[in-house]
């Protein structure tokens, strides 16, 4: 049992540390306020390995396990928790392309993908189809030549504005083992893009969603074999819950160090708000929860990369607790600077909308809990 | 002991409902995200006595308690947030004006506040004296014919856009009580305004900073006596806490109706999301805890009305518990929401938005504490 | 809207008050160590009319509202919670019997009951049936003269050392409808009563199951008509739940009462630890949530009393609420007291394990979120 | 970064839950109710090393890692929390003793401590200096061939049943560098013991004040040299929080296994109560908790050993953290067996009676959070 990063970690942190500090942390504000994509600067990212954490090393990525992908991801967020969160979709999608699909297709899309040359998209949830795969309606219709896409996708991170998606599309009607995963060129015809959906946060990248209107695909453009999409999206989403929980903690990590600077400045009845014992207390409770939600974090992401049977339910625990934990961080830093908390002037209230979506994202909290439960009541059981 | 309305407050209540109906809701999303400042509905809003409304009867205002004005305002809040926060300050510079000025500044204000033709600014904080009124350090100089004022003024709502001024200033050292209290034209030479600033919401609001150079006004436009703003500030502060923590209930109860619709609308696993138990508890206790605070403040607001000695702790109390509750309850319904309470097609990312400022405004509910436990501590406290 | 008491109210308050002082508080130590159940000292209360608060007038009793009774026994359950629980069941078993009993009935048992020769126990829940009155399988089976019944109940208090047990039984199979009310002497042949449970708490009153084998009752014994048991259960519920979160309310009231005094006493690090901001703070929340928690409770009554339609769901969130403050406000005065707190000399610890139970008698805190929630989710729910 | 067990770890944990199960868990309810201080078993303990975990190796004892020691005290905690805890105290004397003894003392006490043959107290409390150690006023005086200690000890576990003091005395008055630290024979001429306090839980080890009069030992029962008892204390309770911390953590998991398996097997309203929703989530909310609390426990541990200059920091955030949500899981535990949770007859009540304890003693929760912000606040903190 090993608390401690190793040398090779403590590396990439500090890269990823500078890279936060020097591209995105000046950056965040202005990506904020008017809404830029900003992919010069993801690519930028993807000449640091970035675009590619855990894309296997044989297809030209950095082969990392889920641990060291979060390690680095944790520092980028502190950087912009948006920028950072695309990333991590990016990331899955040049995984999932690199691992899973054909000679052809990785030829066409893999380099690009990992340089960040081409930017991807994820496309899983549906209308009515929020938290519950089996529901999916998007069909892909073998025919001659290809697949026929039809169908819709909404809450698209980056679409409109990427250049490839890995869709998830039913090929046969039976449930969960029906789905099938393709990688689709974003221009292709009969796609259409929804408008860019005013948010709340997450405004450095666009969502839209996605209608697919008889688009026709090659065959090799089918990622392993029809029926694996789930198990893929299965395997995506914990790997997914792993790094939206990771940008939780980033980001509330930077909301924590900026807040307890303020409070050693700011005075109020004539000293500094540092000396008050009940923001003191507050600062504590913070920091301690933070340092748990990390530590679940890495403990999951460590099950994870050593393909425990438990992983799906620690991811789960994770993502639930790192994602609540770092709302409660953000929103108790932009209290503790009182009205500059609410202004733009300051970033507080940026973490704090930013953040916020990360305990709906891959899988609410609630469809966590419902994870978490069903395992505990299994027989055998084994988590700890 | 009587939990029931009257049949007048039922009559204000009624009219008040279909006035955020018909005024404020269908508006709310726009003024928003276009920041605009609706004043002529505001106006409106004054014929039906809103703007006027625990104004002396004597000076034309409508000369209600102010429970029966927590009862309105909670309605107009279920319209729009942040319009009717700006409706309570105008009320309280009204209430002031009418209550505390000289025959000819009543003579000049009362009237025009009252109908809304002049809209107010309260102008108390300023930047070193958050929530440290002795630290105020604006100055109102006497001089031959009337008062020089010199200082800034930070976070005033309405700012720039209203005709009026309250103005908390020093007209003497001795602490607490060498504050005074004045009404200045908005547009008197030597005041300028700072930028508006951008802010996480109340967005139908503008806020802006103040500076104050050299501004003379009239010796008539003291309000009462110099050395008695304190006194008013603080009888202000009292109604402007209740105030706040009922703009929280009015639309927290908004939220938690919207989205009780739409836990029997929204349908997941092949049901209405409303048949999961675990949606139904946390509905539930949104709903407990959000009684709970609205009677909480009616308590206060009674208690105000009657002069009761302990009326500020129960005004802190009911500000503290109201505000946090109708955080709580707005965060939920946005999650309960999934994906879409994160956009802004709905409105719920923007009632979650608008209500986090009233934990900080009107005194953070650090400083609540504070008082609270103040007042408990006490010999013969009678706080039940 | 009135929050103040009137004289009446008040003039009770003070002989309960008084009582708890005199009567129950010097004991309440002992009663719990040593597992007393302090009959004479019931008794005294019933010469009060504190044993039959809302039994008609008709019959005898003081016929007050709910109200009125949450006030004195607000009061009472400052003095000893787990000897003042056991009053509020009794009163409801001697307003039961005085509502509903035949004329004979009546003549045997009220008056014994309001002045507390005798005493009641209540006798719903069964082994199977916690929460889920429908499964309730004790059954009276009519035969020529009268009833037998047969069954099991446990968690029973008072059982083996009252006089009088009121049964709810079924008398046909038709689900709630067949639920039946009876009156029984506790000696009746074919009782038999299990050990004294040994409890975390309430330990001034005994709680033991009770078996039913063949116990004849005359025909007159049966409360109102058969069939409507179910009825009377689920008022006698409505009610109890707002004695039961009383309870909770007056207990908390000590302790922060208590607490209170001791931080200003207590010296730690050279000043009284009622100087230290967070210890002030956590005083501040418990205050204000117990405020709102009792006026809650208040409302519920008002609402019972008015025979509002919404009734049952206020007085569902009213315990649900209470109870829950309740436990929060003694743990943390527990916490308050530091070492002091957990040991048997102060009475904190008991405070802290009698009101656990409040938690979970009478329907737990989870079954309270059904009610609640079924309300809510209802078509013209009128819940405010 | 790794977080598995090693094989020896294993190997132990595997021993302890061994004992646990047989010798603690089956005992624990008579020793409870019975208040027996079970030293027989705690000797057995012995036999297996546990009464010696992280004692020196040269001593005698397992010289094991802080970070193992969790571990096995963890599945010991399963067993029987009281008696852990109070081997977890023994541990410490046993360690202090053996680390910093002199040669005569070690040879007359290490052996006896470390099979159990003799079991030790830990005399630091005073009653007037719960947290405050600088307030410590119990003297120690040399005098030509010893000191002589005079003074009064509160809330020492084992005392007036252990044979063997380790005590804090003022040798100057130097503040917290005028304490020293002293091993004592546990009837030395002038130790009188108080009475054993009734307490909350934890009855299965007495608690006692003791008080010194003119006691006289010899030079060479110093440990260390004088002036350095502070130092040791802090050490040692850096240590105790890890300890204590676990044993909230080993009776949590106890709790929430058994709640698990209960869900299962009780029913209501026709089916097993563990397919209601609303119970899963508060079920996956138990246990995740719970695993994040206890890796922070683990990452303390880790920083104790690997002499972190944040440890203190690290050990205080594990202490808070873990016996907060420790009692939490009981408290949730007890409540999901309803009205069972509250009898003697089911170990929900013990469990939950015993941890509360942990969030007061070795420092108060509420003095972990002063020692946390400080650190927070101080320039250069490294807390992740």
């Amino acid at each position: 049992m090993d608390f401690e990063l190793n040398e090779d970690q403590r590396a990439f942190a500090d890269i990823a540390a500078q890279f936060a500090r020097d591209k995105l942390a000046p950056m965040a504000e202005e990506w904020d306020q008017k809404q830029i994509f900003p992919k010069e600067v993801i690519r930028e990212a993807g000449e640091l390995g970035f675009l590619s954490l855990y894309t296997p090393e044989e297809q030209g990525g950095l082969g990392l396990p889920r641990l060291d992908a979060s390690i680095i991801f944790e520092q980028l967020a502190m950087g912009c928790t948006s920028t950072t969160a695309f990333m991590t979709i990016h990331n899955m999608v040049s995984w999932m392309v690199a691992s899973f699909a054909s000679e052809t297709a990785r030829q066409t899309y893999c380099e690009k993908l990992i340089t960040g040359e081409w930017l991807g998209s994820y496309c899983l949830t549906e209308p009515n189809a929020g938290s519950d795969a089996a529901a999916l309606v998007t069909s892909a219709q073998q025919v001659d030549d290809g697949y026929l896409i039809n169908g819709s996708k909404v809450f698209i991170s980056g679409a409109g504005e990427t250049d490839v998606l890995v869709v998830m599309a039913r090929t046969s009607d039976d449930g969960a083992k029906g789905i099938s995963a393709f990688v689709v060129p974003a221009t292709a015809q009969g796609i259409s893009y929804g408008r860019k959906e005013p948010k709340m946060g997450w405004n450095s990248q666009p969502t839209r969603s996605i209608n697919f209107d008889n688009v026709k695909i090659p065959k090799d453009h089918l990622l392993g074999e029809e029926g694996q999409g789930f198990v893929f999206a299965m395997k995506g989403l914990d790997g997914g819950r792993i790094n939206i929980a990771t940008c939780s903690i980033g980001t509330a990590q930077q909301a924590l160090n900026q807040a307890t600077q303020y409070l050693k400045e700011r005075k109020q009845f004539g000293k500094p708000i540092a000396q008050f014992q009940a923001l003191q207390f507050k600062l504590a409770d913070m920091a301690t929860e933070l340092v748990a939600a990390r530590h679940l974090v890495r403990l999951a992401a460590s099950k994870l990369d050593s393909g425990d049977t438990e992983a799906t339910a620690y991811c789960a625990m994770a993502k639930r607790f790192a994602t609540d934990v770092g709302f409660k961080v953000c929103d108790q830093a932009l209290q503790l600077y009182g009205g500059y908390g609410y202004i733009k002037e300051y970033p507080m209230e940026r973490y704090f909308r930013d953040v916020r979506v990360h305990q709906i994202l891959e899988g609410t909290n609630e469809i966590m809990r419902v994870i978490i439960a069903r395992r505990l009541l299994a027989e055998g059981a084994q988590i700890f």
